[in-house]
């Protein structure tokens, strides 16, 4: 971690096909279909929305959206932020997993090339760089999301966005809680999952929650309005 | 039109697959591979690239990014402007062809569901709602950039975002000349292509052209930011 703001996509949709649906007859087709292993793909729920209601997973209407985690990301890694060493970015999955992304990074905006390289990363543990082999994903299971904010980010505090939270603006809070000290780095939590809250696991290290939308918000919203007031907090007033 | 404002994403990089490419094998075996014809899939250079280098595509390097059309249009039609019907949104794309859309639109957030959208729509000419048949998309030929502003949209300025524009920001561009009367609408013109500038047949009926970045933003970023401070001025300060 090297940025003063670590934006973590907490509760993200985002895991391979459950052992419980894997072998569905629509989630077999499919993987036929683009040739992959079933337990290899990504639960999508645009693809396998009958296996997951008949094999009646749990916590499934927070599942199978590997589209708003793409967007969130997208979000992220495209803002003069983070493309200025400002801004670091994790994402910590309904799965407990954690995925840790470098510095410099670019993701794919085609949908099919983040899927790819995210059926990688959950099979292989990581993805490095083809070029000079730098790490730039790489996923690790069995940490707690208290370990993560304490002793991975070190971050001084840790601001929840939600509806549930107390009304606020993107301006004020930033302008509340994040400054170019690394001392005081700031953790900024939004959730990459369609619908409901955080989770009990994330909810609990969360030092503050905010709303900042009389209408719910979609998270790549959420993290474009908020890294860019950090960005011109943390950027255009130097 | 019924918004103060009205979004549109120029030179959008939204096509099917050109005639001159439609029998070039990759494009062929792709077309089988997903059960469509070859002339109704959209020109998408992550499956169509030796196509469109061995085809030798006019202006290949502005082309078969439907990926950056969908996150700009998935960014607007997110916002509370839009939510609120504070915000008109169409397409112009590097064909000539223009897209109107209506109020109180979703589109998918899933690239597959939005690719079908886009399919349906190039073939059929429009899109209506299955339950009350109110038309979502409208496909329209030989419309000038020109026309569109003054005769469709009525706008009083016309205001392009691009790297090659007037040093400023979205909160002062904003500022300056947005405001919640139907007298003074504004148009706000974002690139929908991956690289390069604004067509003549754009640029030349454009009033003003801003830049608001030091470094080129992608087209989601920037409509995300100008929205943002668009919102900022028509939706908190009322």
């Amino acid at each position: 971690m090297v940025a003063p703001v670590t934006l973590i996509i907490a509760d993200a949709s985002l895991e391979t096909i459950p052992k419980s649906i894997v072998g569905h007859k629509s989630v077999v087709r499919h993987a036929q279909r683009i040739g992959k292993k079933p337990s290899e793909m990504l639960l999508d729920r645009s693809y396998h929305h009958s296996a997951m209601v008949s094999g009646r997973l749990a916590d499934a209407w927070k599942r199978g959206r590997p589209d708003i985690v793409h967007f969130a990301l997208a979000e992220a890694f495209s803002t003069p932020l983070y493309l200025r060493n400002k801004l670091d970015v994790c994402l910590y999955t309904i799965n407990n997993k954690l995925i840790l992304t470098s510095s410099d990074l670019r993701i794919p905006k085609s949908y099919f090339r983040f899927e790819g390289l995210m059926m990688k990363l959950f099979k292989d543990g990581s993805i490095r760089s083809e070029l000079d082999n730098k790490l730039l994903f790489e996923l690790l299971n069995d940490v707690s999301f208290g370990y993560l904010l304490k002793n991975i980010i070190q971050s001084h505090k840790s601001i929840g966005f939600s509806s549930l939270g107390v009304a606020s603006t993107a301006q004020e809070i930033v302008s509340k809680y994040v400054n170019p000290s690394m001392e005081n780095r700031c953790a900024i939590i939004i959730g990459g999952f369609p619908k409901g809250h955080f989770s009990e696991n994330v909810l609990k290290y969360l030092d503050i929650l905010y709303s900042i939308g009389e209408l719910p918000l979609e998270a790549h919203v959420v993290v474009a309005r908020v890294l860019y007031e950090c960005e011109k907090l943390l950027l255009f007033e130097q």
